[in-house]
């Protein structure tokens, strides 16, 4: 089956969640695909000094700014969209991803393993590695930025049977676009990393994002790679169904060769 | 602590162990080191068309020929030394690897995850993926080329305090050596994959080996890499004790962060 998936890079500008669901809006209401990944936290921007500036940009995971605007983008464009946003459920925030589907469902990711200052405002994601179906009943993994380095955040994903996983980002770090070539060649699945760009500054903190948003094949190959600091809608056909051939050669298996009783985990 | 470390590249001559040995003992006598690593099946070569033929090369793992000369160059050099060879036990061969150490200790790994007709002569490994004391007490963890798509491998390794993953291997696919920089970043450990070189023949089946052998720290930078196709030995100079550090920024630590109830393996 051919899928069309793809990735929106961008800046997201801090604090201004009106200006940024413009500029997702602006940049996605013409393009044609079955399935776009969003960078991580890309309604409010990434540095915050305090629970409380958090507070006040973190939303309603159903009802709130990012889940109206991706809704009338899904019914409109018949596309499924992952996207990064502060989800505020009652006293916790989290560091959630939405997939927002044609038909209107929305099913959410709070991501597991927050990184750096993140564990200063955010709670620990509760919601644990699930797959969800997108259109067209696509297998999707959800994960978040630094699960990257966790081999267990991709691996769970995999195993539950995601063909394809989404992963928003806010990367500083240089390692993960690498990184992600051995996620999707150790579980033979798709991965969108969909990154952002610029440089962010709120009072003496500061951070400059690696962009080089990215699409591996379930071979390892790159099927789309953008710069470090284009702002860039990149889409590119897949089939999925690839990624449920766990094959590697004809005497090995991605996971039936897994012998578990020798791992220590 | 300055510990030095390296990999002697070759290409083993299929069936021709003592021309195999002689090669080894010719090129290491005189290589000061702490550890070294060579290749998988270093003393047999690689390409098999029986069991018989493979029988006719395997040998015991502490008074075959591999262990004699080893045990001969660790005292010698004082050097601790992995090498891959064909293992015999009774009925049963295995693809394993031994750590032997100055003090004439040996210990043996036999691989877990078999590659490809590998499937066909060896008997998958039974010793799981353990940690031994090399020179110094540094803590080695042995795996065994094919071993690296699975994160598993690894993973068991680093938990168990592994402090430089010593991998021997014959590779024939092109992306091992990228992946290990992930290995090392995600478990911040050491790794040293020896890799062998030149293309092999027996009868009509025939493999190309891709060298490359590499040595990665605990944060992923390659302090070592040979070409494709020279006979090399390469020694760096680690600290072993940075691996025992497992932060990563002041907030994140590879093992503490690790959320296990989420994980689905």
């Amino acid at each position: 089956m051919k899928y069309s998936v793809g990735y929106f890079q961008f800046k997201p500008e801090l604090f201004e969640s009106e200006k940024n669901l413009l500029k997702m809006k602006r940049s996605l209401k013409s393009v044609s695909a079955d399935l776009i990944v969003l960078p991580e936290l890309a309604t409010s921007g990434y540095i915050f000094n305090s629970k409380k500036e958090l507070e006040s940009i973190a939303e309603d995971p159903r009802k709130g700014p990012t889940a109206q605007l991706f809704r009338e983008l899904a019914a409109q464009n018949n596309t499924s969209y992952v996207v990064g946003f502060a989800e505020k459920d009652n006293a916790k925030i989290y560091n959630s991803s939405m997939l927002v589907n044609p038909d209107q469902e929305i099913f959410i990711y709070r991501k597991t393993h927050l990184f750096f200052e993140e564990k200063k405002w955010f709670t620990p994601g509760n919601s644990g590695f699930k797959v969800f179906s997108a259109k067209n009943g696509i297998k999707i993994g959800l994960m978040i930025c630094f699960d990257w380095i966790f081999p267990e955040s991709a691996r769970s994903l995999a195993l539950q049977g995601a063909q394809i996983i989404a992963h928003p980002a806010n990367l500083v770090l240089p390692w993960c676009q690498q990184a992600m070539i051995t996620r999707s060649l150790e579980n033979r699945i798709f991965a969108i990393t969909a990154n952002r760009i610029g440089k962010e500054i709120n009072l003496e903190r500061e951070f400059e994002f690696t962009g080089m948003s990215q699409i591996t094949d379930e071979k390892g190959n790159i099927l789309s790679r953008a710069d470090k600091i284009e702002e860039k809608v990149n889409i590119v056909d897949i089939d999925p169904g690839k990624a449920l051939d766990k094959n590697i050669t004809e005497f090995n298996h991605a996971f039936k060769d897994r012998r578990t009783k020798w791992y220590h985990l």
